[in-house]
């Protein structure tokens, strides 16, 4: 390649001026401090679990109950390092955030015991969370006409990937772990446009169809057997603010759905106090901001529309 | 790191619990059978593919007329291996699935047999599959004034994309390979965004401009020349069920669209009777579940909206 | 594997054909030609420029003041090639497109002087990129009570990832450099389902919440302390056309959002001559083709619903 070195010269002053901008401008860097939980660990956490979820689906084939004590025993055996390790330092660095400390290495022990705690915590909920994703494979066979069965929905359906990693985040939102949840609902967004906040709470046999474009926020409750399309918002009408002028967090913002509601595609519902009552259906596009009684059915008024001659 | 090892030795029992829930809940493992097809295989073969439809784009560069022949039949050669392994494997679940069978090994023979033929008939199919793309291609210039040349969209356009793995899934789905059909489709749907069904029927010409949220049901048809934008569905209307209140799978639930239709962003079509005809344009977020006649411009009434001064 | 090797033999003659089409169906291979520039090249270079804008949140964790020089000048002085290779070819696929000419080898080092030029002018974007990005971040936390702190959103969020990366491939775009641009934008849709043509001009302090779906056009001029949600468009309202019919390229197609606009989800905002004024609040799902004035709250009327008992 013909560099120009005259010209390469110029980059360490360069360089420079990036690394001014780290003092100059705090707030986007993380320098000095304890390292922080790491994406890529906790990509490999999140698959790790679906091994063990379901097992003889991806990475490791030709398992039998002849072998697969000592696959998954070795995986839970390094999945306890990993969550130990990534939970530390979650816990560490809100501690830090929250006390305007800085890596004190003294306490580095005590930030490790919490974290095993609640890693052995989090494992010891896997066979109830097979329970439960069991149900949602099977409300998805039930509720799509297009499936084939239940290992076509295991291996493809985003809804099902969307729905597993949400009840992965949300067990260690309920510890209280920080950071980690949302790096795997934003992970699980990535891979399937479906964007659930960890917070949000959701009874078993839960069925996304499509998915793309589904947002569930902090506050949502959704009962049992509830089935969303793709485009569907729960989400919040309005953020309350504080005398300050900043925004209130904690508070419900987010709707209420009860058991064996369904919502077809780009439905809109939103506001905290709105309710979905049981078993009612919510049809396509609808733009919802009041409760609506349990056993009904909420549709558009068939839309005008203006036919012309195409030019 | 501080492990507390009294802790960790109640993994082994944990592991204990998890294995029993596959006996317990066996819906969701794959135990003890024959190997399904493997997500990353057929990651690899899509991949491979496009070296072959778009050769000198991807992975290879400096390709020439003097040598791509020896690159191509080398990608061909492995396919060959590779599309026999997991076609003989879809196939043999399949067998398996409905005739309570597991996993016969005097049958493997047979499988492997008829994988092979089926890979070959699709490799055959990819000179004609060229064709149709060129068209798509083109069809995405000349229908985007964003777009710099046909090099960018090879490149770049999610739309290509999913109409790429779309025609090879479908070819696949019209050979009755079960599983990695849908394996496709939803690897592209990651992707893109766009879900198509490896079932729909779509001619030559055909483009996706941005496309994120676009769903294109199981049984839809698709004229030649039809464009359409981000966040359409062509969609179901309701599910028809039998008597025992199970869905009823196979029948036409999606709408069928003539040529050259253009379909702007958030439409939403539904309905197996539903036909939009030749040269019709259906506007932005229009809802529609009945037919149209060709030549006809569809719009929203210009809706009516509230201003007011904002607090 | 039970392999038929005279069916095996078929494959030879595949290959041909295949190559075959590569003549009769040139438009969508690229052979014998210069390389183009690498996709796989350019996700690294974006990969790379996250570790400088961002330092200590991803790849390289315990970076502190002391050491963090070498680390950034290490990956100045490496993207200072990557650039240099990529933006050289870019350059010269253009000219080739342009002249009609083939990779004349006698202008090989001119395209590799300018390419380097290009390289340092974007690598000296970076201090002042920095310093918008910190302002993106800290509307994020400011716009989302949702958001725990500004390391959450840094790790996390979609929307300050698509950011991220269309201010780097929007400073490409500004220098003219061809194709590269459209590949930052399409890689970061592709993880995020948010889609900002490099072309868009965007001031500081933007947040996009939620983000799938987004769509922004090449010609949208938004200006500060902008927020926008899911499934928001900002699109074309037509096409013009020349006197033969081909697609006018290039004219204002996209609408202006002024300053500390709000713009909820599902909203469409179509053409090029539509104004938004400062500090309006276009409602979710409200569908706008012509300019509002400043300080206006936009909502739709809300919809007449028709409600009965589900069946």
């Amino acid at each position: 390649m013909a560099t120009d070195f005259r010209l390469k010269e110029q980059l360490s002053a360069l360089t420079d001026r990036i690394v001014d901008s780290y003092q100059d401008i705090g707030s986007i860097n993380h320098l000095g401090h304890c390292p922080l939980p790491s994406t890529s660990a906790v990509v490999e956490i999140i698959n790790d679990l679906k091994e063990i979820l379901y097992p003889g689906y991806r990475r490791r084939q030709n398992l039998h109950l002849g072998n697969v004590t000592y696959y998954v025993g070795d995986l839970v055996d390094g999945l306890h390092d990993k969550l130990t390790q990534q939970i530390s330092r979650a816990l560490r660095y809100d501690y830090d955030q929250k006390h305007g400390e800085d890596c004190d290495q003294r306490r580095l022990i005590d930030f490790e015991a919490r974290g095993q705690q609640e890693a052995i915590r989090f494992l010891d909920s896997l066979p109830d969370m097979r329970r439960i994703l069991a149900t949602d494979a099977q409300a998805a066979y039930d509720g799509d006409p297009a499936a084939s069965g239940l290992h076509e929905i295991i291996f493809c359906y985003p809804g099902l990937e969307a729905v597993t990693v949400h009840r992965i985040a949300h067990q260690l939102y309920r510890q209280r772990i920080p950071l980690i949840p949302r790096m795997m609902s934003e992970y699980s967004h990535s891979l399937t446009g479906i964007d659930i906040h960890p917070g949000a709470t959701i009874g078993p046999s839960f069925f996304i169809d499509h998915g793309t474009g589904v947002v569930i926020g902090e506050t949502c409750e959704i009962g049992t057997g509830v089935k969303v399309y793709q485009g569907v918002t729960l989400g919040a009408l309005s953020f309350a603010k504080d005398g300050e002028g900043n925004l209130v967090r904690g508070t419900k913002r987010h709707p209420t759905i009860r058991d064996r509601v369904v919502i077809y595609a780009n439905a809109t519902i939103l506001g905290g106090g709105t309710i979905v009552g049981e078993q009612s259906v919510v049809g396509a596009s609808v733009w919802l901001t009041k409760s609506v009684p349990p056993n009904t059915m909420v549709t558009i008024e068939t839309p005008s529309l203006r036919l012309r001659e195409a030019s």
